[in-house]
């Protein structure tokens, strides 16, 4: 009964995910280490058909040259015997020491420059591995305390380091496209970039914008008490929306990083109706991976990591499958219309109307009876939301 | 002791804000209304600069012409007797019935078309007055439900109203730029633009960009956890700082409009000593009105409105004063170079310098000690911070 | 298919709930006055089985004793008439001026016997109309800013007032018991007992603890981001769960009042297994009354306020299907062993064992295995989660 | 200028404070291991009075009686040599992989018996020690799933542990109270006992009520949004402060675990007020350890630890300072006495009176004039807000 994931549904799995060791801000591990090869043949099994990494999750940071080409040895070979790929690839700018106060935007020089070598390093591996997009997430661009960054400073420097990294893949050839993950705080107070509209509107400022969109994650948004399924709608809009992270978060708190669907299930249903309905003519509005960017539980051994990893792609399966059927259902599109919901995609002015005819159209203002609203003229929002809602919980056949 | 308010500072209040009669969602008001005449003048005698208003500030809601003429004529005379000006107008789209769904995105065509002409007929009397900026907040512009809304419609409608309106003040001639207010939520569940990060971003798929900025409030952006001094920050890099409204407010909860500085204190002496401070060579980074959109408390009569008026521009001169001594004080300038804080300034890359140099620079990577960090090249944020925090408590002289 | 509800399932709906005009912080009246009869009798034919009111939504604050008696002969009619009942009665103490500052904590000593008395007569109207429940929602009790509320004082003012009432009662033989309503915040700024947690632990001082309980509402525990089901089950666990309020909340923000399952829609069904399922051999764990108390949106006309108040009745219900599901199934209920879950219910000690024994049970500490855990004896709860999350998506058969 | 904090004023460090190593959910350490003896030398050289530990903080979890006693030996040393004390004890249940579903109400058995032993043993240990306060701290007590744990049975199980505990301590002639720590969230998704309202509510069901207590924490009851002051001073009119954490957190998000007064600094300012002044006469209100709970941020190094370790108590002594002049300020005086803040502790009754002398004073109801209230009768809490402020800000001489 439950739908089988298939490389169609181009499901991707970060390495860090999988094999999350479960430390926390309270706690060591409780997992041994997850070996990539493992990781890449089970995922393989389960039905996704990508993996993705930071650096330092495949070869510890600081790792000689020779660790570090034997790890990627082994990672091509392991996609060359299952045919899973590899995406996206990300670098590691936050968990070293020297990452203390940021990457591109450390107010140490120095930092910067070695962080900026590390990223163009790991772009090279990204285009190798074939990946296609290079996603950026300053987990340590920011600061705790408002006198201790300068935050114009650090949009110029953050700005700097895209467009050298934009020349770069240009330069290099490379066809891959950067995607900014923006995430509100955690672990600094307060992050750079901390909503995918202030990612958007800096991208405006850089040089090369077409290059570069954002990868937006449920639980950050949500954890700015955004929602996220509007904000992609936003990232669409904006021709942004080059990656996508699924995770759950139940609320404004800590970085959860639950399962996808295990957070709020209903703001994931219509974030799956979205993607995969909000297009031109009803087809999908997005068609790249479905990266799952979560963490199994601390509690779980190695079983409850891989239960969780199909976890995640069920759950997507299953709101595609109510999706499908809200869309089909006519009480749901008699509701929508009375709701007006698609009138709102008809322009408020007529073809060629400017603002003179507006103004010329007694109808629209002089004649326009406002006080019809009062006790009339309701949305019927309610009944449409119990309606989704039904089909949510399958209690509509 | 206590610095007093001149025109200089150009403190302008909403007449919303002296006069909100106390309604809130478990109770009606607890005070009469309040006449304009008798807010310009008031306000005047505690030395503010401006006053600005929604059209159904001034005159009810299907006002008269002639209703409305006299309305503005008061206004004008007020001004006239006191000096006073209107630097900003904006215009009521959410408190009538009508506007239950929005007013530029409801899903009722006919609202949309009814919304504009009502801004259209505003923007005339703002020109008329001489206010330079024209603001939009769209608190209902947004939804409860996400099936409720087609977010990448609302948009596109938002998108259309606001060419359109650019190409009326532009043809008109108006003085007049636009400043976006984001909001997060309430009075909708979820509101279109929620920040000024997606305000900006939005922006940017304008016809006339140029003309178009935001208008952040304090409590705003902190009802979705942000650090509003750094949201301040993005939007003064991105040129759109058109209008600033200040007040308090505590923590993610309903929208307080509490008195400038009542709220999160320190984040406000951050923003004033950005606002004051932040510009080229530490001079002032906004010259715009300095905005008070607050309520003063449900529990207070007359005598509290105008006290709390006066509360509002005390504590914006009181930090002003302290951001002066912080940046003053030998021991700050001595923490804040020993934190790096000036060196992100400094571009990461050298002067000419491309990739390839860097690339080629041992010194950058191969040759790095990021060993170093480890135990040592601490940042003294804390330090910096506890200087920060003795000057706002003013217990550094 | 969807059930359908009967007087057995004891819903009940506030008068002020279907009655809400559409009056927010943003905005007037959309919907006309809801006439009590009306109330009474299209809840009845919806299927309810009982009414709740505030004093002031019967008859206005200030009214004649020949208007608040002409609107209780007519509600008594109605509930004649229809067989509804009102198991639950409270007092506003929060919409007119007066109480601006609070009630029964007002600064102001008359205000807080003029509380008083406003609320044993009310209580004298709770008796003759059979209600066995008297809710105290002190929504004004609070403060916006720290200096002005001795919330010590506060405390003992409350206290003083509330063992009064409960004088009052047992003297009058009425058969009633209260219920302190918890809010975090909203209208003020913070108000005092913000959670079922302070109201429990403040009852616990009072003189007459048994006579009072708590009625907590899904939203309010939710605005302070806590977990409701949680909450109830310590309300449970201290035999004080009097009553209960339900309805949706998106996240920590304003007080959302949606439909009851339109919020956090996993909570909700946790919340309704555990009061069908949660009591002694799995049978329910509460049995009084199912009370919505929610706001129809504002958007809606008089049939979505309907609409509404059938959706909330259909949610629980739903749900309380869904739970039966989960609780039969198999494979939770092989999954739930495999989680220990019941293994909680297992005292920790043997039956006579102290600590002495404990401490000379070496298997205990010094053969204890704490190793094993680490890579081992995962609780499997993701998978659990799992199968809870199909069976609310109805995916289980 | 700034007050020099003594032994007088108790204020103490957890060694896991200062001993911080900055591991946080996105990075491993930035400094090296902090020895006890070094952290007590220099927390006695700073003016602390107090060291506070959990075992594993003096010696790994799974030391051999050996090295534990050899680091007991060497803390009984250090506080020998320089007169600092340990008031507090507590024990870690929490970081070990055996913990990860909790200890006193992990839902395995075998856990829960092992926790107890641990902390038996540490309390023997805090016995020799001298210390009088015992903090639980149920950080792993919780779930993130709710079909995953059953909290009336956790709330069983916690119930039996501390009233076993109390036997311990009883039976042993302890001269030991508990103090259980409460917090909403992090690292479990919801933890038990949320709030120190849940956990005082919690203590009145356990056989010795009186040997329990709480020790609230400023940041984890700001992480539900709730005002820290108003908790406190519930906790002390319930009689059940008996030790309390300082630190810093800027809203709803992650444990910040800033220093004290480094995050919402206007209610640290009545925190101090109420310690300091709350009690009868204006005298304290709390006479226990001023125990700071922080983290020096991740990006100082071991100069920065200290600089921090003294931020603290500066900020603590600068508030005292402020606190002591705001209640001297004749003008605020007449600012509390004309918000009647005083009045609200004057019993609402009359001496002698009973509600049938209230029910027959008319003046209280039927002669009272509830209008007056409108526009008329304001509070003046803002102007006593912008007082307090001012003092906050020294700005009143």
């Amino acid at each position: 009964m439950t739908p089988t994931p298939t490389r169609a549904d181009k499901f991707s799995f970060g390495l860090w995910t999988i094999g999350y060791n479960g430390t926390d801000p309270f706690g060591g591990p409780t997992r041994p280490h997850l070996d990539v090869v493992e990781a890449v043949t089970r995922l393989s099994e389960l039905g996704a058909y990508g993996l993705t990494f930071h650096d330092d999750d495949l070869f510890a940071f600081g790792s000689s040259d020779a660790e570090r080409q034997k790890q990627i040895d082994r990672l091509k070979q392991a996609m060359a015997d299952t045919g899973i790929i590899v995406p996206m690839v990300t670098t590691n700018l936050f968990s070293a020491p020297v990452f203390k106060d940021g990457g591109f935007t450390s107010n140490d020089r120095a930092v910067r420059r070695f962080a900026l070598r590390k990223v163009m390093r790991n772009l090279d591996l990204a285009a190798e591995l074939g990946a296609k997009t290079f996603v950026m997430w300053g987990g340590r661009e920011g600061a705790e305390y408002d006198a201790a960054k300068d935050i114009g400073a650090a949009l110029e420097r953050y700005r700097e380091a895209v467009n050298l990294l934009g020349d770069y893949v240009t330069d290099k050839g490379y066809d891959i496209r950067f995607a900014i993950e923006p995430k509100p705080n955690e672990p600094r107070g307060d992050i750079l970039l901390p909503t995918l509209g202030h990612a958007i509107a800096f991208i405006n400022t850089l040089e090369r914008p077409e290059l570069v969109g954002v990868n937006p994650e449920v639980g950050h948004e949500q954890m700015a008490g955004l929602n996220f399924t509007a904000g992609i709608a936003q990232a669409l809009d904006a021709g942004k929306l080059f990656h996508i992270d699924l995770n759950g978060q139940r609320g404004i708190k800590y970085d959860q990083d639950l399962v996808f669907g295990h957070g709020d299930l209903q703001n994931a249903f219509s974030l799956v109706d979205l993607l995969e309905h909000g297009g031109p003519d009803g087809g999908a509005a997005y068609d790249g991976p479905r990266h799952f960017d979560y963490k199994p539980s601390r509690t779980e051994d190695i079983d409850g990591v891989w239960s969780s990893a199909a976890a995640n792609m069920r759950m997507y399966l299953l709101l595609k499958e109510r999706a499908v059927a809200f869309r089909a259902d006519p009480e749901v599109q008699e509701a929508l219309a009375a709701a007006k919901v698609a009138e709102l995609s008809a322009p408020t002015l007529g073809a060629g109307e400017g603002y003179d005819d507006l103004l010329a159209d007694r109808a629209s203002y002089e004649d326009f009876d406002a006080d019809a609203y009062f006790g009339g003229k309701g949305f019927g929002f309610v009944r449409l939301q119990q309606l989704a809602m039904e089909h949510l919980l399958g209690a509509r056949g």
